[in-house]
C-alpha cells in the first residue's frame, strides 16, 4: 500500500485557496462556460490544479486535484485541464512561481486578437504599471506578448519557454483565448491578473476614443 | 374525474432548475421588462415552461406551467409565454434536447440587428467554440442564423424548421428580438448560451475596435 | 387639532414600496449622487414621493414623505424633491396613472443630449417596444420626446404639458439629465422604465457600431 | 511615557467610514491591484489613511492609520500610503475639507489620458453638476484639471498648490493614475466622487457617440 506523495493537508488548504479566487473571478465574468484553469504550487514536484470543465462559478474543493511536473495526475482519477502543462512549465522553471491563474474575459479575448498580429501589447506611463512585481515607477515600458492558438499543448509550452528566455514576465496573452498570469503567492497572482485586465481594458477603450 | 398526464414531482423538480437560472439570467440584466422565456423537457409529449409575462427576476416555482407539443397548457389556466411553440418544435423533433432558454440581453439584440442583413454571423479562431457540442477546436467556423422577428410563432417555427433540416444547431437568434439555445439538460444550454453571448460580445466590440 | 388629509398606513405602504425599488435603481447605477425620484399615487389629490436629495441607494421609508397637487408638503416639514411639479402634474391629469420613477442612468443622459437637437427619438422594429402598455407588435414605431433642461420647473411642467395633449406616453427624456417613465401601477411603471433603458442603450450603441 | 497625540475612539470611528466606503467602491472596480487610497480628517493637525498596498476590497479597520501633516506616522509603525502628502496637502490648507478619496477606475484613468494635453476637461449643462458643492444649475460649465503624473510627491503638490490658487476645486485627475475628489465628510466626498465618474463616463462615451 504506497502513501500519497503530498501533503493533504497542503491540499486542502490550496483547494479552499483557489475555490474563493476563482469564485470572485466568476462572478467578474472571467471565466465564461467552463473556461480558465487555476493553479498553486504544492512542493518541489507538485501543484493543486482545478479539474477540466468544471462550472467556474459552482467550484467546490472536490474540483481541486493534484498533478506532478509532467502533468500527470496524483492520488486522483479526475482528469486535469487540458492545458496543465503551461502550469507545470512555469512551477518548474521558476521555484519562486505560487501561483498561475488563467482567465478568458472579454477584455483579453480582444485584447489578443487584435494584438496577435504585433505579437504583443504595450503599457507605458500607466500608475498601474507599478502593480507589477519590481516595477516603481508608471515611466516606463511593459511589453505583453501574444502567442497564436494550439489545441497541442507542447507546442504552445515550446513557445513559451521561448519567451521565458528572453526576460523577465508576469503573464501572456493566446490569441482568441485568454491570459496567463502568475506570481509568487495566491495574493500577487491575483494583484498581476487584475491589473493586466485593468490596463488591456485602457488600451482597448482608448483605441475607441481615439478618432 | 381525470389524472395528470405528466409526473407532478417532475414538475416540481423542472420548476426549480428553470426558476434558479432563471434568476441568474435575469440578474445578468438578459430578461429586460418580462423578457424571455425558459423551457426543459418533461417526457416524450410534454415540457414544464414559464408562464407569459412574468418578471423573470421574481421567479416563481408557480410560475412554472406544463404544456403539450401543441403548446397547449395541460393541468393548468395559466397561458404559456406566446413563444412556446418554438421551444415544443425542439422537444418533439429532437428527443436528445432536454432544456431550451430564450434570452433578450443587450449584445444579442444587437448583433441579432447588425446581422439580420447577411442572415447569419459566424464565430472563428475562439477557444470558446469548443463549449459548444460536438467542438474540439478553436480552428473552425461556426455560423449563428438570424431570423427575421414576426409575431405569427408559426410562421416563425416553420423557418426554423428550414435551418434545422440544413445541419445540426445549438442556437439561433431574431432580429431585434433575442437569442435562442439549447442542450441536452439545463447545463450544457447554460453552457451554449454562456458562450453565445461571450462570442457574440467579441464580434461586436472588435467592429468597434478595427477602425 | 387637525386630522391627516391622507390615510397613514396607505403612505406606509407606498414608502416600503418605493423604497425597495429605489434601492435596485441605486444599484443599477441609475440614480447618482443623490439624483433622481420616485412617487406613487395615494389618492385624489395626494401622491407619495421621495425627499429632496437623500441617497438613494440608503433611502429608508422616512425619506418618502407626501405632497398634494401644487407640490406641497403635507404633513412633513420636509422638502420635496424640485421636481415634484413633474410627477404632480400626470397624477393631475390621468387618473389610470400610479407611478412615476425619475432616473439619471448613463445611456438616457447620453441618448438626451444626443437627440436633443432633433427634439426626439425612434424605437423600430424593437420586440421589447411590446413591453409598453398597448403595444403588441414589434412592427411599429415608438417616439420619445426630448425637452431642453429648465431649472425653473413651471416652464418645463408647461412644455411636459403640451407633449401630453398630442397623444399617448410612457415617458419622456430631459436634456443632460434623464428620464421620466410611469405606469398604472409600480410594476408597469418599472416594466416601462426597464424597456426605455434597453432601448435607449440599443440605440446608442448601434450608433458606435455603424460605422 | 507619552500618550497619543489624537482621541483613538475618534480613529476608531473614521477608520470604519473609511472600510465602508472603501469596499463599496472596490466592488465598483475603482480600485483595481491595491490602488487608491481613502483618508478622514481627525483633527487640526492629523488625518487617519489608509495603509500603502492593502486589497481595498478586504480592507479592515486594522489598515487604516493616523499620520500628521508633514505625513509622518503617528502612533503606528504602518507605511502610510505613499501619496499621503496629497491628502495632507488638502486639509491644511482648507479647514472646512474633512474627506479625501482617491479612485482610479477606468474611465478616470482613459479621461486624464485623452485631456492630459488640454490640461483640463470641461463638464457643461449637466444636471448632475449641481451634485457638487456651491452650484445651483446645469447651465454653466465646470473645468477638471489634468495633472501629469510624478512619482515625486512634493512636485505633485506643488503642482496641485498652483491649481488650489486659482479657485475653488472638488477634485482633480492625474495623467494615467486616476482622480482626486474631497469634501466637507464622507458623503459630500462620495457624491462628488460619484459625480466626476459619472460626468466622466458621460464625455469619454459621447466621443464614442459622435462620428
Amino acid at each position: 500500500m504506497s502513501l500519497p506523495s503530498f501533503d493533504p493537508t497542503l491540499l486542502q488548504a490550496r483547494a479552499a485557496e483557489i475555490v474563493a479566487t476563482t469564485r470572485e473571478l466568476a462572478t467578474l465574468g472571467w471565466t465564461p462556460a467552463t473556461g480558465g484553469n487555476f493553479s498553486m504550487r504544492m512542493d518541489g514536484r507538485h501543484d493543486a490544479i482545478t479539474v477540466s470543465g468544471r462550472d467556474k462559478g459552482r467550484l467546490t474543493e472536490a474540483d481541486v486535484m493534484v498533478v506532478d511536473w509532467s502533468g500527470q495526475a496524483v492520488g486522483s482519477t479526475h482528469r486535469p485541464s487540458a492545458e496543465t502543462l503551461l502550469h507545470t512549465q512555469l512551477y518548474q522553471r521558476f521555484p519562486e512561481i505560487g501561483c498561475v491563474l488563467h482567465t478568458h474575459s472579454l477584455n483579453q479575448t480582444l485584447a489578443s486578437r487584435l494584438y496577435a498580429g504585433a505579437g504583443h501589447l504595450r503599457f507605458e506611463d500607466y500608475e498601474l504599471i507599478k502593480a507589477f512585481r519590481g516595477q516603481s515607477t508608471h515611466a516606463t515600458r511593459m511589453d505583453v506578448p501574444v502567442l497564436p492558438n494550439n489545441q497541442h499543448m507542447p507546442i504552445l509550452a515550446a513557445q513559451v519557454d521561448v519567451l521565458l528566455d528572453a526576460g523577465p514576465l508576469c503573464g501572456y496573452l493566446i490569441e482568441g483565448h485568454g491570459l496567463y498570469a502568475w506570481g509568487a503567492d495566491m495574493t500577487e497572482a491575483r494583484r498581476h491578473l487584475d491589473a493586466f485586465e485593468f490596463l488591456l481594458s485602457c488600451e482597448l477603450e482608448m483605441r475607441k476614443l481615439i478618432r
